[in-house]
């Protein structure tokens, strides 16, 4: 089964990202906004038991993240993915490594760069035209996530959330 | 904020509902195949911690439901919704009303059946048609909800994990 690990970041800023979502990101209807932790990999049944243990372990050590959505990026010409991009924080970049360590399934493909998607798959000149309005409007966001849910993907392609772990630690 | 109870069955069985779902069921991407447990309801910030610990404090005492969808159904003429009928045990039975006292917001609109739609907001003659159809091909699944999940709604509708509660206890 093929499974994924996000934050869904506060009602508000969900609220935000779907007002672009919705007429510019074809992935609107598979899940809510979120920003992604672990970009989707295969697991067993068993390999899940190990891997909820090491996030319930991992999320106990963790505090709640504060996280700065501030500015409108893109992802082209890798893809032509935008995006709110969320600044890396030591507080991030260390979770993220633990996450990655811990939890050595799929591969890394890229430097991490936290973000959450907004509009993506369009034609190269869509984007030209959409990312320099989106460019110009912006986003300035504060928010924390105080809890990471593990999801898994069905067949026709949206993701359902499999479990919840809550950030309880101190670090 | 907009809160529901629901529990997402095994992948199979949301795969198989979403085949109906994909083409009778303009709900589809709110959310993933799902039996509501409690109905949506509006809740506080400060509800919303109350009522976590009262889930957790019930999810402690109760062990996995052992569910069983076992013929079509519909709710006409109340509403055109066309379901996955789940049969009504004796612990499900238990497990919601808890739900219901321990969690007293909303109101209990009706008799509570247990249910996966598959399809809904058709006319009266898409109902009749394809209610006739689906009725023939039945369903005869059995599956274990070891999980329930609090979910809250965005202002498009969609609906977002919250919380996850493991079915932990004896009941």
């Amino acid at each position: 089964m093929k499974y994924g690990i996000v934050a869904f970041p506060s009602k508000k800023l969900q609220d935000l990202a779907n007002t672009y979502r919705k007429r510019y990101d074809p992935h609107f209807a598979l899940i809510t906004p979120h920003m992604t932790l672990k970009d989707s990999f295969d697991a067993s049944d068993d390999d899940i038991k190990k891997i909820v243990q090491q996030l319930d372990e991992l999320t106990s050590k963790h505090a709640p993240l504060k996280i700065h959505a501030s500015r409108i990026s893109s992802f082209f010409p890798a893809t032509n993915a935008i995006y709110f991009r969320i600044e890396l924080t030591e507080q991030l970049a260390l979770f993220h490594k633990e996450i990655s360590e811990k939890i050595p399934f799929g591969s890394e493909k890229h430097t991490y760069v936290p973000h959450i998607t907004i509009a993506q798959k369009m034609t190269d000149s869509e984007h030209d035209d959409i990312f320099a309005q989106l460019r110009m409007i912006g986003v300035d966001e504060q928010d924390i996530i105080d809890r990471i849910h593990l999801v898994y993907q069905l067949e026709d392609g949206s993701w359902t959330t499999y479990e919840t772990f809550r950030l309880t630690g101190a670090e």
